[in-house]
């Protein structure tokens, strides 16, 4: 009604099954209604809307990214081992021969080594009490109950286990973060679940909770911080490798020494720019394959996080590793299952239960290969180059 | 012959037009060969991969991403004024749904009004001398000469603009911004290649730098920092609304008194947490966007820090602005020229010269929908079972 | 030998006792000779050298800081209660006035309630391994091992307990962080040798570290930084107290609802700035009982960080509290001892064992007083005034 | 009046003149009778009490900080030049030897290069409009009438220069740094009266402005920020040095390669702890030197940020160097005059008009010295058992 008074005009919408091409068609034609664009392109789509229930309401379509194919990519994991062939779905000239020539170095140097050292999803309720005093005492009674809390947030979830309540207090207030492991889901919405569920608990059991919020930015999902590049979330990966200096000089035309120095720049350029990745370009690689396998591409506001650290050996060896604190990946759930998704998954072995860890590790060894190609070429002057030889469209 | 040597079995490629239907099946055979996997749907698409080159490299076929549609978006911009629907592609449930009724809120309340307040891109070299001193009389050199920098920056690009070079100085090196306008292009690329040739003037008419580099973690690309927070890279553009509280009673079923307590919590949680936003989740909306329109999704890594702030009126009424001061848009090149890109950009009447300012208004707006909309939410502990509701195939 | 050589004159010392008037005299008269400057007023002080050693080497005299009083400061804390004369060590025109002036206003408001929410001091090694995945093992076993870590780490002092050791990981290195608690020490140096001690028991134990190093930047000692703010080093304490608009009128001429709105410009400008403290200044009053006290004024670096939550209430009243996440003091070793620093813990009643929590809670409502009557100070616009009139011989 | 009502009992201040011995001696007695504390020490000080107006309030005494006496600290300045004894007020063992032994090591070394790269000085209001757009106009208009303002500003002060006036935007603020140079003062009471007129000017000649504040979290006096560490605060002195490895081995008992190696575990570990000082602890010797010459200690928040960058040369030498970007010193106005300061600042050769930058320079080369002797310290494992041998008295 009030749409009608303030002549508001929705989209339109199947109360019955929206997720039809029909009202795919639908809402099509209004867009050609209202904005004299008639799609066709976006209403190209390889598979039935009935499977997008969960993933995207008022469906009108689907954005056809390009992918490229990258690899072989060697891998020396405790999950993933060998060989892959990565996709990389993106729109950007260069970057798919980039982390393809990465891949090649690395593979000359006998692959990337990747180590998981932590995995945890999180939930950051704020509870507020009268004075700084209740907020310091409830969290004592936090720990001393966490097997109750535990238990009420598990009992929402098959797959979401709290294994950790931290906590930081401020003012009147304790902000906590409740940690999941969260299975093969990246688990965002499980913890939601989970956390809301141990926050009833917690305030039918726990006289004076003035408030609480469900979410008070010390989860920062879907954006970078401080606290997540310390304490993890997601996935707290490593890649490492060792490359040498023929090697380098051969394949990329740079040298381990001048690398090394321009790292050293780079590194207290970062320190000073407040940045919150001393790398080059590790959202470039995550992005691609986190549109290419389903993953939600907002998470690269905290997934482009990353710690590089690299040695130069006595003998031009020069050690390269690249910690990655807080990746949010899933090989179930999201959008893990949609069609296009599916199949780049299954191409890395990586689709479905017990696969995620291996798809971690293989996000970390990409994203090595492409900080160690964009590293070089930088060196060696070739970065705008290279650019106006693939990115011939360019303004 | 490495390659036989070692084993390393290459992606096929054709060296004398590899953007053919051909050279991708040939890829996909491939695929198939190694890991057993048919495409079915990544080969789909609806383009000629000949409209390719400059996009991606050893092309394989399509992401296909769901989009849904949201609004009407009522924006009262400067350069966008007047009703949108917004393509968001995304595979997260009750993302559109959220963003939507977000709008709805809004449009109620009198639309958003949005402002570009800054419009910058950048490169950052960075200059090593024998010590400090010489890096500091060479940044006096550089203010000295700046027309005849920019001369030769200029010379290798038609829309990009030197507009200034910030100096950062530190040790014996001088880190630099080099700041351009760049017209409907994000300009990453013409920043790169004005930078070096710029770099190039430089050296030959400075004596005494001992090296170059043309990144050094200053300019931040596809990273968040302080640096881009501060001084702004791409759009620092501001979105703006006045909400009644009644409104937010009817749609949100929430309060703007209790919306403001929990704001207070939230920006003190950040400033703890050191995040870079201390908003919702304007990475959601934004890189919904971005993959429906073409942008470069790698760049939610810096485009999703946002400074939120709000007001309580003394009316109960609810002042709401999000800034975000590194937002990265293009209406030309990359991929916003590709099919269903193109037609996403068309339906907001951004596609091509001179519509980028109104497309940068477009997503601001978007995003203070929906930082009102999960805000409430939050707030109306409606949250959790909006995704139960929505997002069915959740683990 | 090689002094001769080069010319090299060192200051002079007593090898047999340099902690006497003849040996500071001698090097009043080096300096006389060396600079021509006759120290009077550097070498009038009031105790016998013999008690500074551990305090400092190559005594010449002291530096006579002015000392105001500040009071009375009225403080319902869990170990500081009632009225306190506070001696404020600077030389900063109207410092002391406007500490005074808030310790005033917050009298008329029924004192400032302290709450210790948190207390530990750090040492933090980093630990060196072949590879990630040895670092990560490691971490497993220092947690499994804690008990005999402990047991060697608190071999070394009376008053050290280690209470926790936390581990934050990245390339293949073990960032940790040995947390204990010190007693009415400060605790730096006990911690040290205490982390030392347990570093040998764990390379003794633990074959396969390749190296170690017993400081990595993960303490921040004197440094300020988001891992102290977050996980508190020292003591985290808050100061509460609830304003009435009428007192705030009375006294200082500014009103609750422009004090909430200044506050919330400063909140958003100090997270753009990425300042470590969204308060005023409370450094101005840490710093003055620092010095007074025999604090280690170098401490400030960290003590400075805060955290500043308002609260406006619907009847004007104004909620204001500020937290300091690692407050650095002692009531016993260190400076707290010596002659003047002594007598002015003595006027707190803070001399010795068993009064740093008592301490602490009075420096963190001294603060709150100084942060109160600067932002009223600001608001008011009698600021500058303010400082005309008492900051006569200011340039 | 309120005074008696509710008990309260103000320090005794003399109306007439306050700053004599009677009125000292007032003070003293009170506290004897409000705490049982007789003053004798504190009460122990060798000038004339009429100096202190414009310095502290309510005069109880003043605190005796031991000074130890450490050099020759060898400078090859453009300001400071040759060898130079430093005066170190602090009560921490070890600390006078260790800057001591650093000195010793650079001087052998030929000693420390120091530069300045920038001096300014800022107070930073914000102004608030009714919307984010006519805070942009705001902004061009500044730019503008730069030179209207700079008169403005300029005609309360003999010293102080207006050099900019930089511009940060968000939400419906806009946020302002003035810079201003000012002369051998320190310069935060001159900029903030400078300031003062200039708003008043701009409120006079700009309607619209709805509120303007003072402050708001942008010049970030006495709290350490990224805007300054970016833009500086006071000076950004470089200090910078090759220290050969047979010195390193000779005096340090370590050597440059092991040096470097855990200087690269500390940059990683401070820029994951988000520290604002890569370095070991320059607010040791900042601390020291500030108390002893009469500085504002409480600038040590700020001063205490440091950028250390060093590089192992190939034939071991190693290049350290230390940016100061934000040190507040003064060799005028402020404590500096006083009787004890005074002193130290002359045997320096610092005392009053045209020595700030001297003094600066002095004071960085300190830092560096301190920087090798502990960096070197902790490799050689000393570090600990040094504090074991002059810090006797620890608990």
């Amino acid at each position: 009604m009030s749409e009608l008074l303030n002549g508001r005009v929705p989209v339109p919408r199947d109360r019955e099954n929206d997720y039809t091409r029909e009202a795919e068609q639908r809402r099509a034609d209004f867009i050609k209604e209202r904005t004299g664009v008639e799609l066709q392109h976006v209403t190209s789509y390889s598979f039935d809307p009935s499977v997008l229930t969960g993933n995207v309401e008022q469906f009108l379509g689907v954005a056809q990214v390009p992918i490229g194919l990258a690899g072989p990519l060697l891998v020396n994991g405790e999950h993933a081992r060998g060989e892959f062939y990565v996709p990389l779905a993106t729109a950007e000239g260069t970057l798919v021969a980039s982390y393809n020539r990465g891949m090649r170095l690395l593979y000359e140097c006998g692959g990337v080594t990747t180590t998981i050292l932590d995995d945890r999803m999180q939930r950051a309720p704020a509870f507020l009490f009268p004075s700084a005093r209740e907020a310091r005492d409830f969290g004592g009674w936090l720990r001393d109950n966490f097997d109750a809390i535990k238990e009420a947030a598990e009992a929402t979830t098959r797959s979401g286990k709290l294994i950790e309540i931290e906590q930081y207090s401020a003012s009147r207030m304790l902000y906590t973060r409740f940690d999941y492991t969260t299975g093969d889901a990246a688990g965002q919405n499980l913890t939601g679940k989970a956390t809301q569920a141990a926050c009833k608990w917690i305030v039918d059991n726990y006289p004076g909770i003035e408030h609480y919020f469900l979410e008070s930015n010390f989860a920062t999902d879907k954006k970078s911080s401080q606290v997540n590049m310390l304490h993890t979330r997601g996935k707290r990966v490593v890649a490492e490798a060792v490359i040498t200096n023929d090697v380098i000089q051969r394949v990329m035309r740079a040298n381990t020494e001048l690398m090394f120095r321009a790292r050293q720049v780079s590194n207290l350029g970062g320190f000073m720019s407040g940045v919150n990745n001393n790398g080059a370009h590790s959202a470039n690689g995550i992005t691609a394959i986190f549109i290419a396998t389903g993953q939600d591409a907002a998470n690269v506001a905290e997934s482009s996080a990353a710690f590089v650290h690299v040695e130069l050996r006595p003998n031009g060896d020069y050690y390269y590793s690249v910690t990655i604190p807080s990746l949010i990946v899933a090989t179930y759930g999201g959008g893990t299952g949609l069609a296009t998704q599916r199949e780049c998954l299954e191409m890395l072995g990586c689709y479905g239960a017990g696969k995620v860890a291996k798809f971690a590790e293989i996000v970390a060894a990409t994203v090595l290969c492409g900080e160690l190609s964009l590293g070089s070429a930088i060196v060696a002057e070739e970065w705008v180059e290279a650019h106006d030889l693939y990115g011939r469209n360019r303004p």
